[in-house]
């Protein structure tokens, strides 16, 4: 059986106390400075969690960026807040050289097992299919930017910043899936809102540091390609949301990021 | 001097122990079922935690309510995460009877020394003057709901579920401000975020209980009203994302709430 690149490279061994894990940060999931990617780093933490609590399905994921974690090391520490019947509630901190890095306080449900109403208002983005999008990745890889050889990104319209030219509307739809065709699942989804370029490089913005990440997930997405909505309506004082929402190849949402962002 | 309402129920008394103190939770501040508000309670936390940490304002405030609090003493435990140069990080426990209820994960910064770049794509609400609106509580109050006395709420049109015509959309837009005069600031937004009817009830709903809550603070409030768009757009499988969003009197975005709920 192949495992695939996501789940070998967040995989937690555990260690020498309850709820206590080890792992190994990666550099293929780095972005812009070859930094390890925080949505990556948030799906180590979540793979600890969920073996520590007894519901399958991240429902809402909080996660607190204190400082840069890098390839190596990291240790991993659990803490079962509260089991309830519908909704277990834990919390992960991963630290480095003794240094905390991330802080996750979590909930997770049984979203296989949810069975109440159901009203929807809002609609997916209407992007062609994916394969009349462009595939920029033809362009060649970024030194550096490993994270963009782990997905395949299709755009309906190559970002604007792409070509040196951005749009000045930091609003980006695309498709995205993994590039080893490992199917989406509600614990990939957290590290998936955190894997596109920020919407703001349409405002000429080169980088920007994740302060918080939230993530609610609403439902165990399909197989097949994801259809992503990015946008950041208020860049105030150098901080700035960023609101990521994914639906499944069917149509129907699955999760709902947004972070606060900090330019440099 | 007068002490306003708001502050005199959310004060908290050192205890003990470094990053310890006590509370008293009122029963003015309760919602449907004679319940004390999670975003009060909320409060109650984050005046602990804003005594333990260098920055005056939160900035990202996730709270997750594991279970009912109840009038009567509260214990609070905070614990100082990370001290940074912009950003500083806490955490902080309320318990009753031992056991704990609220758990609040937060970062605190000063929004009045941030001074990157603004670029603005939202809107507030288009509201009409808060004096031309109708004011609801002038139909008296109604037994248990104690916080909406603590509130002005002046809606555009009135609720279709006050009439017990609910309207089908789930979203409102209306002004609110605290009925003792006291003006608005960042430590109190979080419990605003959370003191307005539900939008779910124009769907039928009478009650929703919040799993997680998470606040983006954007900048410090100006004085006078405050605008509210209070919106879901996915009821799914019985849990419903509530996004609530607020701008000053001068038209400045102020907050971004979401949180997580689940219907009955």
């Amino acid at each position: 059986m192949t495992e695939f690149e996501y789940d070998a490279d967040t995989a937690v061994t555990p260690a020498d106390a309850p709820g206590r894990y080890t792992a190994a940060v990666n550099d293929r999931w780095s972005a812009i400075g070859s930094r390890p990617n925080g949505g990556y780093v948030l799906g180590i933490a979540l793979r600890a969690l969920r073996a520590e609590l007894t519901k399958p399905d991240p429902l809402v994921v909080s996660a607190y960026f204190l400082r840069p974690t890098v390839p190596g090391p990291v240790t991993v520490a659990t803490e079962l807040v509260r089991t309830g019947k519908r909704v277990d509630t834990g919390e992960v901190r991963l630290a480095q050289d003794g240094k905390e890095t991330l802080r996750v306080l979590a909930n997770f449900a049984d979203l296989g097992a949810a069975d109440g109403r159901t009203a929807v208002f809002g609609e997916p983005p209407a992007l062609p299919a994916p394969e009349d999008c462009p595939d920029l990745s033809e362009a060649g890889s970024i030194p550096g930017l490993t994270i963009a050889d782990r997905f395949h990104y299709r755009y309906a319209k190559p970002p604007g910043w792409v070509r040196g030219e951005p749009s000045g509307d930091p609003l980006t739809e695309l498709w995205i899936r993994f590039a080893d065709g490992r199917e989406p699942d509600t614990l990939a989804l957290p590290s998936i809102v955190d894997a596109v370029a920020p919407a703001v490089m349409e405002l000429g913005e080169w980088t920007s540091s994740t302060v918080e990440l939230t993530v609610h997930l609403r439902a165990r997405p399909a197989t097949g390609w994801l259809a992503c909505r990015v946008a950041t309506r208020y860049v105030m004082a150098g901080y700035h949301e960023e609101d990521f929402d994914i639906w499944d190849s069917t149509g129907t949402l699955v999760a709902q990021g947004r972070q606060l962002a900090l330019l440099p």
